[in-house]
């Protein structure tokens, strides 16, 4: 992997943050040296006592020294992210590539078209893994291993910086998919950020119930893992869905008049169409299982 | 464990008929026999090949032979359940109890009522466990090993064998809770039956996406673990919503009003009320999920 450069900056050394950092290490040890930054300087140090990070950067106390940095990867928030666009917009690089690897991606690729100078480029990207935890002591090297890792170039992309991002995705044994910005919101309402919501709101419908205290008492592993992604970082979750507000408004929707269609059929009380109900979508459910999680 | 009888017949061996089987067999070895009905008869003789019943009986070849059966347990769908309770109830029982074992309960204890005669009693109960895996080939002596076993006694109800329903869930490791049918229907449609049904409509909202090919590219773990009752035996969960039809309307319809709220909310982008959101539910469920599954 000639093509990656020897210094990678990490801004956001998290769960994915952190996965990213081991997976380079794993495979290019000492070949790569990870520069690094958490949330607050505490973590930062406890990330490279913990050898996840070899170096630590204080963005405010070297904005010199961040002019010859060529590759930087931003693994925060969506709305971090745009604070940092508009930090790293002001600094003088020589060269630069900036890449996220956040769960929306149109909101945060138009901020960077505004707000970065002819010296820096942006690659929108998407990991499409996670975790139930969070934070550094959670990453995982494998973390995205076979997993998809969606690419959201602009039209002006530079031909050498899309094939740096893709030796970095194949490094860490992720498979690339290329998708415009506007798209991947759209898909991803749907695959994964529909989900996250319903979760919550299965929480709080059951919870809601005068007997929930009885409820609670007899609700089993089902109910359990249906709502698994209500426990998530709620501030993660605020960001994400804030972000692609538009696009899972629809899936809301969407679901809703699902419903409704489901209590029409359960109110008519047609066995067979309950059956066929249940049976397409156990099928449709087992034959994505096999074919995406063999 | 003297109350219960020498000879206990099950009849539907599949994953809870089995556990049961097994559940009883480990605990009281030689001194229990166990008598099983599939719902096929070659399933009936595999049972008895993998020991996890002892005795095999035929219900229409040995009719008479049923006379002298003290302690049958139902652990068949509830529609089959109907059927055998209408089936048993012309059998001249000497001093027989029935229990079963269903998910709804209301539906079958009015009809146990209206079928059976006074040498016949019948207690519905229900214990809150479940797999993905259904068949007593994945029985599994554990499953209900300190998980609620509901039992909705009648008001005429004999002392004695309640007390023996009662040994039987201790046994079987799990901790009794008694509750009123209605009662039970209702809190289950919130707790269980909610969720089965969430999962398909989930998985068939986004199935239907003209774009699905490309979202089951990128759906993930949160997606895999939100459907995951979506997977369950269709047969199973038509029977379940058919026989708990206007709780689980109810509860969708709750569901949908909750749907609405949360769109207002992320309409109007409020930060501070989605983070609330996120956060209220998160805590409500890592709460619960602390009390019942240390």
């Amino acid at each position: 992997m000639d093509n990656l450069p020897k210094k990678i900056t990490i801004i956001g050394v998290g769960l994915i943050g952190g996965s990213i950092a081991l997976g380079l290490k794993m495979h290019l040890a000492s070949k790569i040296t990870i520069v690094g930054l958490c949330s607050r300087i505490e973590r930062t140090q406890k990330a490279k006592e913990l050898g996840i990070i070899d170096e630590v950067i204080d963005l405010h106390a070297q904005p010199l020294g961040l002019r010859l940095v060529t590759l930087i990867i931003l693994a925060t928030p969506v709305e971090e992210t745009i604070k940092l666009l508009k930090f790293l917009s002001k600094i003088k690089f020589k060269n630069c590539l900036i890449i996220d690897v956040g769960s929306t991606k149109e909101f945060v690729i138009n901020a960077a078209k505004q707000l970065l100078g002819p010296n820096i480029s942006f690659i929108g990207t998407h990991p499409m893994a996670g975790s139930d935890s969070s934070g550094f002591e959670n990453a995982d090297p494998f973390l995205f291993q076979n997993k998809p890792w969606i690419i959201c170039p602009a039209e002006n992309i530079i031909k050498e910086q899309l094939k740096l991002v893709e030796a970095l995705i194949k490094i860490l044994g992720a498979k690339k998919m290329i998708m415009r910005d506007a798209k991947h919101d759209q898909f991803t309402a749907f695959a994964s950020h529909l989900s996250l919501v319903i979760s919550s709101i299965l929480i709080s419908t059951v919870a809601k119930q005068r007997q929930w205290r009885k409820i609670a008492q007899i609700a089993s592993t089902g109910f359990r893992d249906t709502t698994r992604l209500a426990s998530h970082n709620p501030r993660m979750k605020t960001d994400i869905v804030l972000s692609n507000k538009e696009n899972l408004i629809k899936a809301l929707n969407a679901t809703r008049i699902e419903i409704d269609r489901f209590i029409e059929v359960l109110h008519s009380g047609n066995t067979d169409n309950l059956f066929n109900y249940f049976n397409q979508t156990k099928i449709i459910r087992d034959n994505w299982l096999s074919t995406y999680f063999n």
